[in-house]
């Protein structure tokens, strides 16, 4: 009998209807930028962070005095304080607060989540800390790429290749489904050269527009943070 | 300006509504088997098919006399003439027939693009002539991939990979998203060995739970016709 668990991906959140309430923890990975702005936050000390959907629960939140986030399309909406720069979350004024954030995809796909036993974030700048506690858990593990609009993305998937592919080489894991296959491949073929690999990611080009080079920079530079935010009653926190 | 064409990639059928509308031709893929067997079909001189979604509708054709090929989760459905075996489509009683076919994933793709200009099918078996067909058009192409019960799969993605990356050597194509990005490196790395690769796919295990290895094979050898099957009024017919 294979007592392995399974560390599988998924690739967009519209196809997480067909992989849910088989795994205990979902790992909601939004590279560029939610979930790197999230792991960003912890590491400077924010205390907890509200994940929204809509901008119309931001803006109630923003009503009752909340520090708020918020970013559609890769720019801060319009009556926001910040969007999901990683940038915005490393200030000192942060410290000790909560925040709401609601962005396009990554706020989307952590709240699709939110019913799973375990909700965690992932990033590359949290990878080998995450990986690490992972592969401690001997739990069933979901990847979630938020992708972009509903569509697959190329950074989020590489950075579930890289925590599958750590995972299966403990030898206590193993992925059935082609979306964790192909996530591998991509990852293993991407990771010497992620940078330029990304250059051809239509999202990446897409910030690139904003003049978002420095956030793309930060994001993509792995294990800055040892940190681990973990979903618990609506709120993000640290593990 | 850059006036080349686009070459794109949807994983899965799920996904389609974010991508059409912007595509004058669709290719829809299933690799393991609807599409391929549809190939063999038409390279066995069967007049049309008319893909049907629901095992329903299906039946109704049946009750009016027509041959039906049915199949769900890989296998025959009770009561209908045969499934998607490439195999049952090379007979000598079906030239010149009229055939009804649906499938788990192919036939519900073909129906999700059928409001496109241009729709016809792809697969490994008319992969050249295909690409040959595909580069005179001078049109945006979408290669939509069937998947598996609308996740994504490896074989219909390295076929799309396959068909982007031939039209983009031509100079008159490019691609934008990254699922197309994905694919195309898929291919690359795949084509080599793709039996070898295939082995790891979900899809293909399952097949070769039910003894169609020699189905798999079949369906994994490309330029075995140059048929391009298209989609005219509701029916499939030879090009």
């Amino acid at each position: 009998m294979d007592n392995r668990k399974h560390i599988e991906v998924c690739f967009t959140p519209g196809e997480y209807e067909y992989f849910k309430d088989e795994y205990e923890i979902v790992v909601v990975i939004d590279v560029l930028r939610a979930t790197s702005a999230i792991c960003a936050a912890f590491d400077n000390g924010i205390k907890s962070i509200i994940p929204v959907s809509s901008i119309d629960a931001a803006r109630e939140y923003k009503e009752k005095g909340y520090l708020v986030g918020a970013e559609r399309k890769g720019q801060i909406v319009d009556g926001f304080d910040f969007g999901n720069s990683p940038y915005s979350y490393i200030k000192e004024e942060l410290k000790g607060q909560e925040v709401v954030l609601t962005t396009t995809n990554g706020t989307k796909a952590l709240n699709i989540a939110k019913d799973a036993d375990t909700v965690v974030v992932g990033s590359l700048l949290n990878l080998d800390a995450l990986c690490k506690w992972l592969e401690k858990q001997d739990k069933n593990i979901l990847c979630l790429c938020s992708g972009w609009q509903d569509k697959f993305n190329l950074e989020d998937t590489i950075c579930a290749g890289a925590i599958s592919e750590y995972l299966l080489a403990t030898g206590k894991f193993t992925s059935d489904e082609d979306s964790s296959i192909a996530a591998k491949y991509l990852y293993l073929s991407a990771w010497d050269n992620y940078m330029g690999y990304l250059k051809a990611s239509s999202h990446r080009r897409r910030l690139k527009n904003f003049n978002l080079n420095e956030d793309i920079k930060y994001c993509l530079t792995p294990n800055q943070t040892d940190v681990i935010p973990i979903l618990k009653n609506g709120k993000l926190v640290k593990l």
